[in-house]
């Protein structure tokens, strides 16, 4: 994979040019996409070098991928669904514009399922052709993985950022809800979306970000002898598999073999509700949300996205108000949990990559978080007994994003490519 | 003016019928828009007959004008800025698809300020064309209050529902924050911007918004024995005139004599604060929304929010953070105050609309409660001695909607066209 720290490192000592890491990222995906399938559009390659060569800014010399349902002004962005095929919008996403006017280029549009929900993609899972990269940023993921740019741009709404990071084998960051802008990206359920970030480790994602708004974000060192990790199987563990049970298990034995404390953490009944509460939310909001493309367009609609929106078109106002009080009790019931514990740790996905494109996946172990709006982070590095990878993710309190990134970097060096028994 | 509890009795009882009262909307447009410069686009008379003739829904026979930061398929959407002359949006905004489906037709879209910011647009006040009608919803108020639609939609990320509802002397809704969805329209500030609605009366504007929203609003008679009033002349009451002092003078001897019980509340020191930290959220959030716009056209912004937009860049994260916790406790102030009194009192506006069209007015009595997102209701039917509006507002608690829009109609009723001593 390419290396967001490595490549700025590289441009700082000297060693490469912002215009050539580019050139670098635009020759891998020339190389790597027709297998992959992870780029709706990709840059052109003399703009985009151009940029490159006259880029000035922290983030000069990085090329980002970016999820198809976010805009930009100069390459097509089709939201996954033939109803926005060719669609050119008139401006970039604040996003966007962040990225370039910090120095970054867009290498291109990452393929994103339909208007960013469950109905599949084409893009393949870089560990296996024959696996579900996951979705709904199955492009974002499949790109960092498959080493074509240092970092990609996705959105969760349900498990759209830690599931294909964790199917991908890659750091998959989901922030506080709302650190990163979602202006100008195409809203599913406003309540839920939230922008994130894949990169090939938390360091790099954390050194992107920081550059990106600004803000402390750089991994610290993590003293294990003051680290309190709550071990949070949830209500839903009987759908964890036995390659997730295995990783959950080995992420925490390295944990407290390195002398950090381990807390079992029993679900709220809060939180099992917030779970519960969170797909009356999303979508009641998606039928309001996607209102004109269901009025004139639900005959280009896949059939589950269709039903969905039935579905959410049938929900009340009141019951809508009870599940926003529900995921009110949820995040409060968060800030309880994070007075015993300073991170938890809990699967990222129910299992590895499952066979076929036809789903992306389950989100049972992320929609949780997106409701509760908490700092998540996938830690790659553990593979089943087929190689493919098993995620497990690392939470933190509200706002308090840079442990999150430094206790998943801290776990990614323990872990350095573990092997799970068959 | 046109109301719309009228127009669909009329139409129920089968006086009218929608097509007819859509060209009834339509012709008051033709005979009267030229000299009020309230539509930068009217709707074509054949297509929103045709959508008339075949209205179905709750709304059916309502003609709405549409703030022009809101997207339409069908129409352009200008932003108020010559950056998004022409503009054409690929799918209605949420809000708009919401209208659609309930049998509404678009009349039109309503001149806004440039982006919904302070830079005043051409509209005149109906009452007086020498001055202005309020921003940034200006085309919205002067609409309806020149009786050419019955509603008009707009937004307020500072004061630009209650401001324009106030000197045009019209009942204005800013419900609570996300009760009406802002998918699809122009983002200045995430945290803050709010859609909602102007009408003849609160009654009509009930009536509008329960049909729209499903949502149980219609007003309810207000057993004044039983009401606990707050009169709330904040802590920057030395910017009320002598015409706002009078109108919330008034308003509040009309409910007592009525039987309500008055408590003159002290501003809360969380709620001073949080009016001062709505410009930082506002302008940080307004850089990052409009960094396409700022990167690519600011020489064809103004001045006013050019500058706004450095302020804006210029403000760090921690800063940024800081105000938004100044915020959440502002909100939570906000919670405590409803303990101790039913609605809240205060003024809408400084005094009358000023004289002339280069400012449309202060927010300052509006930004507070923009920040916590109360439900805030202008109450027309005050007029100072030149024949000019005076609005006060009445606010309720968070989600108590029903009870803010009841309250104001009782107040109107109480009004009835009062007029303050010179």
């Amino acid at each position: 994979m390419q290396s967001v720290l490595t490549i700025l490192n590289a441009i700082e000592s000297g060693e490469t040019t912002p215009r050539a890491a580019i050139a670098r990222s635009l020759g891998a995906i020339a190389d790597k996409d027709a297998a992959i399938g992870a780029f709706a559009t990709v840059a052109d390659r003399k703009t985009a070098l151009a940029a490159a060569a006259g880029a000035k800014g922290p983030l000069a010399g990085i090329a980002v991928g970016v999820k198809d349902i976010i805009d930009t002004y100069d390459m097509p962005t089709g939201m996954g669904s033939p109803i926005y095929a060719g669609n050119r919008p008139p401006a970039d996403a604040a996003l966007v514009a962040m990225l370039r006017a910090r120095g970054a280029v867009i290498a291109g549009k990452t393929v994103a399922t339909e208007f960013a929900f469950l109905q599949p993609a084409t893009t393949v899972n870089p560990h296996n052709p024959a696996h579900t990269p996951g979705g709904s940023s199955s492009g974002s993921a499949a790109a960092v993985a498959a080493g074509m740019v240092p970092v990609a741009i996705g959105t969760q709404t349900g498990g759209s950022i830690i599931r294909p990071a964790a199917y991908c084998g890659v750091a998959g960051y989901k922030p506080s809800f709302r650190l990163a802008p979602l202006v100008g990206a195409k809203t599913f359920s406003w309540s839920l979306d939230t922008a994130g970030f894949f990169a090939a480790t938390a360091a790099d994602i954390a050194a992107f970000v920081a550059r990106l708004t600004g803000r402390s974000l750089d991994v610290e060192p993590i003293d294990p002898a003051t680290l309190r990790i709550g071990i949070y199987k949830t209500s839903v563990w009987d759908q964890a598999d036995a390659d997730t049970r295995a990783a959950l298990a080995l992420a925490a034995e390295r944990m407290a073999a390195s002398g950090a404390t381990l807390v079992e953490i029993d679900e709220p009944v809060e939180l099992a509700a917030g779970r519960e509460a969170h797909s009356t939310i999303q979508n009641f909001e998606a039928g309001i949300a996607l209102g004109f493309e269901y009025a004139h367009h639900r005959d280009r609609m896949s059939d589950i996205l269709r039903t969905t929106l039935e579905q959410g078109r049938a929900i009340t106002p009141d019951a809508y108000d009870v599940a926003r009080s529900i995921a009110r009790r949820a995040r409060h019931a968060t800030g309880e949990l994070f007075q015993a514990v300073d991170v938890i740790l809990t699967p990222s996905v129910t299992g590895a990559a499952p066979r076929g494109l036809s789903s992306t996946g389950s989100p049972i172990f992320n929609k949780l978080w997106t409701l509760t709006g908490n700092p998540c982070v996938n830690v790659p590095g553990i593979a089943n007994a087929a190689g493919l990878p098993v995620g497990v993710q690392v939470l933190a309190r509200f706002g308090r994003d840079r442990l999150a990134l430094s206790a998943a970097s801290w776990l990614e060096s323990l872990l350095a490519s573990a092997e799970i028994a068959p």
